[in-house]
């Protein structure tokens, strides 16, 4: 038998670093190809370690800890982009096979890495410098004018290591505090899209419809597919774009390159190698869900149809509520899953286990059908409720106009 | 918080006496719901405890393991029938709750008790009578005529526990081997259905279309939804069977009446109280599947649609070949996983993760489509090679005609 190859059912073991939702319903999608994701958690609480058999509790940013996980798996994946590169080059000169390997990753890691490599591609992009000091700023002003886009190159995520800056009052301060920043024009865009796509080591790549991803105050709310009103030219140019981006960098994997719309077409704003939230309609609205996917590429099995099972799905996040953590207002989770439950019978509840923490993505709702409008305000009004425990129909007319 | 809730995630936890695929598949579902099953497996490289939590390892005949998996569990619940009665009293005297009761349960726990509540129901089945002695077969046989049907009333199933008996010659023997039976005429059938319905303690009834089972050598194979050919009449028909008999026995979970069809209607075979092989078509093609059905209504949660995502479904079941558990003639399985995916992309898969064993259900596959010819003869190869791990695709088209 194969080294990697789990002895008790002869299948692989794939090792995915973190504990969140990503896990979570990667494990859901690994139990039917007859495997048991194993994942390295920070704590038992984890999203993941509570739903998962092989729970290794560690730190992604300790090598000793990625090892162990290493040791015995078929390939080694993330939940998230924060593991340091050079952790990851250790694991590979170990013998240990990573997905997206490290030089590849460091473009869902370092967003000045992917400016660069973006420039030399030719691909379409926000114009941008890298900034160490006023002065890089305001010569970046000169050529797009305020307000200006300031973003740390690392760990920033829904929204937070993004400045929009006015003038050049805080630049200063800003500078002192995270040192070298990527700056970006505030593009004039007309909504933001989601291109996903799958590739594996031999090179296959499949591609899902282009997705329109809602945003409220950074956080990704709604995800609209396939995005409606986009035309054949501009959907298959962003796909294209997309695959090309995967080939480039030799993604392994699922790579989803966010981008913007303008009226000339589309941007890239950023990438995640790895499930992402502008898939997780995929779980019921398409054949092959980015997560048996992602499970997929990274085996180098051969990838899955994307064919979308409905003609719409829309998925609605739940996103705690302004309230402090232990004060869940109105009525208690379980009976509003019983609400939602008997208010909405064919919406398709994810829900990921986590204590409750404003602003934190607690679960999503999937709901599919054949009218946009119906579709997502069913979804909208779901996920709202959850949130807040108000059922509140006119929320859902809202939405439509 | 009620009791029976997780304390980590506001929800319920449904306890599951098992841990086969059925387990396993339930567990999936749980994940969605925020939930994590519980499990009570014989060992720990059962099907379901390789992929879950929270295994508690012991013997289903064991009160004691029994009174350990319900402590702080919501709900107990089951993969199989096999839970001694008297036990499942004792768990509901002690402050448990158990869905489905033992008051329904012993309906498919023992086939005389089936065949005596249908009989006072007055619901169709075929001729039966309880035999003790010779004498009370040739009795039974005066009215029926040879060859008769004698099944142990408790512990068989897959064809287990059956024996089709042409004369009186052996039946000495098996009365002696196995002490009380029932007899039954063999049914002039022209092919078996199954109709699945869910009931909660609230007393609301889901139902999905029936479908046609179809077995081999005692052994489910294949599941064709909805059942091809088959009238409105007949299929609502059926479906009021399985309701009545859901209502009147009082069923708290998903409930499968597996039925004859003859020239003049349905007579009940037998009845499963759990999840069962004849609705594994319904994770992939109905928009809420049976794993997630009967966990909610064990907890008494509102239904799920069971609309079908496509007008056909087909499962195929894998089933262990001829050869010895470790002899695995053909490809090892990680490569026919591979063929498998990239022959039939479109395919859904679902491996349990157990040891080989001639006859024994390794896995199943699933195909959705518009025409039932087609569906049926790509779930059809596409299962036959992953156990054989021959490609014939002249197979499939035989199949067709």
């Amino acid at each position: 038998m194969p080294s990697g190859l789990d002895p008790r059912t002869g299948l692989p073991v794939v090792a995915m670093v973190g504990g969140g939702q990503l896990a979570r319903m990667t494990h859901q999608a690994a139990v039917a190809l007859g495997q048991s994701l194993r994942v390295l958690a920070a704590s038992s609480d984890e999203s993941a370690a509570l739903v998962t058999a092989d729970v290794r509790l560690g730190d992604h940013r300790n090598l000793a800890d990625l090892q162990q996980l290493a040791d015995g798996a078929t390939v080694v994946t993330f939940d998230h982009e924060h593991v340091p590169t050079e952790h990851l080059h250790a694991l590979e000169a170990a013998g240990h096979r990573v997905a997206p390997g490290p030089d590849a990753l460091v473009h869902a890691q370092d967003k000045l890495v992917l400016r660069r490599a973006l420039q030399e591609a030719g691909e379409p992009q926000p114009a941008w410098a890298e900034v160490r000091t006023v002065h890089d700023v305001t010569a970046f002003v000169d050529d797009v004018g305020w307000p200006v886009i300031l973003k740390t190159p690392r760990g920033g995520y829904d929204g937070k290591g993004v400045f929009v800056v006015d003038g050049p009052d805080d630049v200063a301060a800003f500078l002192e505090r995270h040192g070298t920043l990527l700056a970006e024009e505030r593009v004039p865009m007309m909504r933001e899209l989601s291109a996903q796509v799958a590739r594996s080591p031999f090179g296959q790549i499949a591609v899902w419809p282009v997705v329109e991803t809602v945003q409220r105050d950074g956080v990704c709310a709604e995800v609209l597919a396939p995005a409606p009103d986009l035309s054949d030219e501009l959907a298959t140019a962003a796909q294209e774009l997309a695959v090309r981006i995967a080939d480039r960098l030799g993604v392994v994997g699922m790579l989803a390159v966010e981008l913007f719309q303008t009226a000339d077409g589309v941007l890239v704003n950023e990438l995640a190698m790895r499930p992402h939230n502008s898939g997780h309609w995929t779980i019921e609205g398409a054949r092959t869900s980015q997560f048996e996917q992602h499970l997929r590429a990274v085996l180098d099995y051969p990838l899955g149809s994307t064919a979308m099972t409905a003609p719409v799905a829309v998925m609605a996040n739940v996103l705690g509520g302004a309230a402090a953590a232990d004060d869940w207002a109105g009525p208690p989770l379980d009976e509003r899953v019983h609400h939602l439950m008997a208010h909405w019978p064919d919406v398709k509840l994810h829900w990921y286990g986590k204590g409750l923490r404003p602003g934190r993505k607690l679960g999503h709702v999937t709901a599919l059908g054949n009218d946009l409008e119906e579709v997502r305000a069913r979804a909208v009004a779901a996920a709202r409720y959850l949130a807040d425990g108000i059922v509140d129909d006119a929320f859902a007319f809202e939405q439509e106009h």
